[in-house]
């Protein structure tokens, strides 16, 4: 994960990652990722390039010789909340589950009492199969249906709250972009911009169809019961609130500014 | 509404449009427009470029000159469900309500009990005004804020369910399109896509200021009730499951794909 050195030091002249595995430079690049209560594609991509987003982003970026393009978002739709053995209907029912979860949605479910551990991606079903585990999140459906995870686990699970969507960046060397006459500067922005929505527009499409045979298998495809996505969401925004007193100030600036959009947001669908 | 015409007969090569405004020519054409129960702008950019909507629209205008482009919609976010002087409560409320509804919503909502007229947007404010009306529906938070309707309607009411988005198109000569060469294609739909997904973008983003415009104002800025919305989703359903049965087969293939795409779409979220 040293993309963002390289861009820094004009070894790359752009990349392409996830803003989290920046977490050592920035705790609030994590924000701008895959995380409980985070906006959804539509609202993130608006935010990001209309709502401060991407100002905020470059301010957090300050001393590097690094850009953030805006509209260089490349939102998914929700991942699966989890593919488990184990129903989940109650936030009762998370204490009873052992579950392989990344990032700050395992230590918040970790708060709720889940036993969350970390593994691998490519150990998954082994684990689920030898019992290691009984629930694990991943990744969109169709990556997952090509994990063969419907074989391990009877339940899909559902949910807007845990990974509203898991955006990636482009990070541009500042002197390079600099240096590019305008007409390309548009040309390049364009692509990436045109890029990154018809990625989306796929995904939605292979989710969709993922679905159908996640179904046709037999798995039963459940959405996360109300009780347990708002009970989520209030321990994620306990979290982050406890994160915005303790971490630099740019991490509040990005959570409040985000929060802020995201009830607007909601309050007009 | 002559731009079809035009680009069929090569006086334009390209116009960006509404397709209901071309009725006259297939009725299939208000499907893929602002009508109750259509599918929502996330959901409608991936059917229409990757869930065979694009193919369907070209397959209804066939004997035409003319073909219509992946990924030239504008979708809006909803628009305003209504502005009102009376409140919406339960589906009886609709049926005291002289309201402004254009389209297929308007005859839905008679349908329901409602007092439905046809008036131009540019005499609304005069017509609440003087209580030729009571309700009317017209385009979005932002747009109807700068028509200063937060002055003769109390409540602005909000729902998925009327015009979940507003798409336009481009319409294209074929003739002229096959002329040019593939990297001028190229360029042509990228900048048309990237045009499209900014304006989207800048649309959400203009919708969440001028929402809170409204509140400032001391608008009631109101979600419609679940009641509603089902009772409206339902007669919309028969409304068009009706047409199905009598308009050209096209039609219901459209209706059919949107409808099994956005069933899957909503099983996913």
């Amino acid at each position: 994960y040293k993309e963002l050195d390289a861009v820094h030091e004009n070894v790359l002249q752009l990349c392409y990652t996830c803003p989290m595995y920046n977490l050592d430079k920035w705790s609030a690049a994590g924000l701008i990722s895959s995380r409980p209560g985070a906006l959804a594609s539509e609202a993130l991509r608006s935010w990001f390039n209309y709502g401060g987003g991407a100002d905020l982003m470059n301010k957090m970026m300050e001393g590097y010789n690094v850009m953030t393009f805006p509209g260089a978002l490349s939102p998914l739709p929700e991942e699966v909340f989890f593919h488990s053995k184990k129903k989940i209907e109650s936030v009762e029912d998370l204490k009873s589950i052992k579950a392989r979860c990344m990032g700050d949605a395992g230590e918040i479910l970790k708060r709720m009492g889940m036993a969350t551990v970390i593994i691998p991606g490519g150990e998954l079903y082994e684990a689920m199969k030898r019992g290691t585990i009984d629930a694990f999140e991943y990744s969109t459906l169709a990556s997952n249906w090509d994990m063969h995870f419907n074989e391990v686990a009877e339940y899909v699970y559902l949910s807007p709250v845990r990974a509203p969507c898991d955006p990636q960046v482009f990070f541009v060397n500042k002197d390079a972009w600099n240096e590019l006459p305008d007409d390309l500067k548009l040309l390049v922005k364009t692509f990436i911009d045109r890029f990154t929505q018809a990625q989306q527009e796929y995904l939605v499409y292979e989710s969709i169809q993922a679905l159908e045979k996640f179904k046709a298998y037999g798995n039963k495809v459940v959405k996360v019961p109300d009780e347990v996505n708002k009970a989520l969401a209030a321990e994620a925004a306990k979290f982050y609130e406890e994160k915005v007193a303790s971490e630099p100030p740019i991490f509040g600036e990005i959570y409040n500014s985000m929060k802020a959009y995201g009830e607007a947001y909601d309050s007009m669908k």
